[in-house]
């Protein structure tokens, strides 16, 4: 028994829904829109030179769960419900959404030298790096193609910003790397711009586009950011206690890596001075040895690493989950609900 | 005397101004606007992640030559002596233009693994390639940013169009490059995309947002695409002809990537049949030795590559200038046309 199997005790008792299950209703909920958004993504990717469809097609069909689009269908359906709306433009913002999502994780991919990605190689893997960064290039480009074809201007400012906070934040994670003395603010700081910038931008875009007035407005978008930054805490977890087949990609590559994610912030910041060097050495110096992450996830478990990680993604889907008391009560916020309340829950 | 000095007699008798003073003189007319373009990029580039204003720092003023941002610049200038512009968005605009330039050459040199633009070291090798990367989506983010701040929809169809078509063109190139069966057709659809489609859209922008109607919109438009293409034909041109100083970068690096240019295009496909294998070898098969890179040159003098490839950019020039008859005489319009004029006799 595991990291792992205890944190899936704890969550399940909760009698919070399953993560996967509570994906798969929101699926069902949005289905329509959702295969619109995958016309759209499709047609968007034609091109006569054969490697943009065939790696777009590879990237898109590997099994995403689909979420940042189901955030923006899922928002406007929401608000639109109350306000009237019956536009098709929210089926092109989420399909922008996701192919941002897309170019995001091709770039991640090859400064990542990533391998595996949900189970499937990586495309740097497949087709190369400078495939990779280029193609990454048309599909960001592609999916402003469609932003401006919404044509709104308050959305093109909030998915336009989203866009250069999401890429500072690869940077600053980058520039974090290796450093053993970030702290629990900068972690933070690159969570909030990596991951819950596109979250929240995504249903704030889903709103904007259904008519929503401010407060239902801030809402949503704090609903995004919330439910973003929970996600990515348990991803980081996951890293450190998940299982391989669940996890889809290769458990332990943040830490091969040297990537300062939460759960080695905690760890480093409890451990004994004689530990120390272990950490500098492992992720400051990047010379990782075969006992290294066993060694690693041991530490953590002594030390309350991952179940604090695991309990700050329970304040952020708790915050979210307030968020949605400001906006009407339907299907739609009853769905959200439920994702964001199983999403800590996930995989454990 | 080698090809270089043989070119620049045939250019230099056409009496056509000299290429650095038509920049020059193009500069001093737009002096006031491209000081605010200037200080709109150094407000874009600020954050909290030191490196990236250090590399767009080092990108943006490693000595280009603002030939995009002048180009909207001057289209919007003069375009709206007659309408009356009096707006400030083609700031904001040729600033956007100059960052969608910079982002592309910041994954340009990952991609070709390029050392030296501009006669200063590439960033990929100042700061790594993942860091260009990630440096550079930012940079691409913020030029959309900027983009939407200046408000005008058709004018945001028209510079995400051109991003989407950019990207296209890299990929394509990528995918001819050491492609020996490469033709003059695939070379100029590589030149339209990643160079020419850039030039077009930044002189169409600054037609557009200065209130430009159709006729004036589509001949600056025009003009931008074709000094593209012979700006194109002359820097490939040059990598075989120029001299190393006047140039900036390595002479011979497109012959060292294997790329597909017209000089080597015209050069295969004149070669006697037992020169074949020397061009496969060192382009298709990239195994290149010391001497192979005059012998290109001896072989491209011999059967008039460069030459054609200088000629056919003259016949874009034409193009240009007589798009210029479709839009008023003013000092602006002159300045562009001396610019094209003098583009195709630049650094021979």
């Amino acid at each position: 028994m595991g990291v792992a199997a205890t944190s899936s005790q704890t969550t399940k008792t909760d009698g919070a829904p399953d993560f996967l299950s509570a994906v798969a209703a929101l699926r069902a909920l949005t289905a329509r829109d959702l295969e619109a958004v995958n016309a759209e993504i499709l047609a968007r990717m034609q091109s006569p030179v054969d490697m943009i469809p065939e790696m777009a097609g590879h990237l898109i069909n590997a099994g995403g769960k689909r979420i940042r689009p189901m955030l923006t269908l899922a928002a406007a359906r929401l608000i639109g419900q109350d306000a009237d709306y019956d536009g098709r433009h929210h089926v092109a913002l989420a399909a922008a959404v996701e192919l941002i999502h897309g170019a995001t994780l091709l770039h991640d991919d090859v400064v990542d030298a990533s391998i595996l990605r949900r189970g499937a190689k990586t495309a740097n893997i497949i087709w190369g790096n400078k495939e990779s960064v280029l193609v990454g290039d048309f599909i960001f480009s592609r999916a402003f193609e469609l932003m401006v074809a919404a044509k709104d201007l308050r959305v093109l400012q909030v998915l336009s910003r989203a866009s250069s906070v999401i890429a500072e934040g690869e940077v600053l994670q980058l520039a974090t790397q290796k450093n053993i003395a970030a702290t629990v603010d900068m972690y933070l700081a690159v969570v909030e711009a990596k991951t819950a910038a596109l979250f929240a931008a995504a249903a704030q875009a889903g709103a904007l586009i259904a008519g929503a007035g401010a407060a239902g407005e801030t809402a949503l978008r704090e609903y995004g950011r919330n439910l973003g930054v929970a996600y990515q805490l348990v991803d980081d977890a996951l890293d450190y206690a998940g299982a391989e087949g669940a996890l889809g990609k290769s458990v332990g590559d943040d830490f091969r890596e040297g990537k300062m994610t939460l759960p080695v912030v905690y760890a480093v910041d409890r451990a004994a001075p004689e530990e120390k060097p272990f950490w500098r050495r492992v992720i400051a110096e990047g010379r990782v040895e075969a006992e290294d992450f066993d060694r690693a996830r041991e530490l953590m478990q002594r030390d309350n690493a991952i179940a604090d990680t695991i309990a700050l993604a329970r304040r952020y889907a708790k915050a979210a989950i307030d968020n949605l008391s400001e906006v009407p009560r339907n299907e739609y916020s009853a769905a959200l609900a439920d994702l964001v309340e199983s999403s800590v829950s996930r995989a454990f």
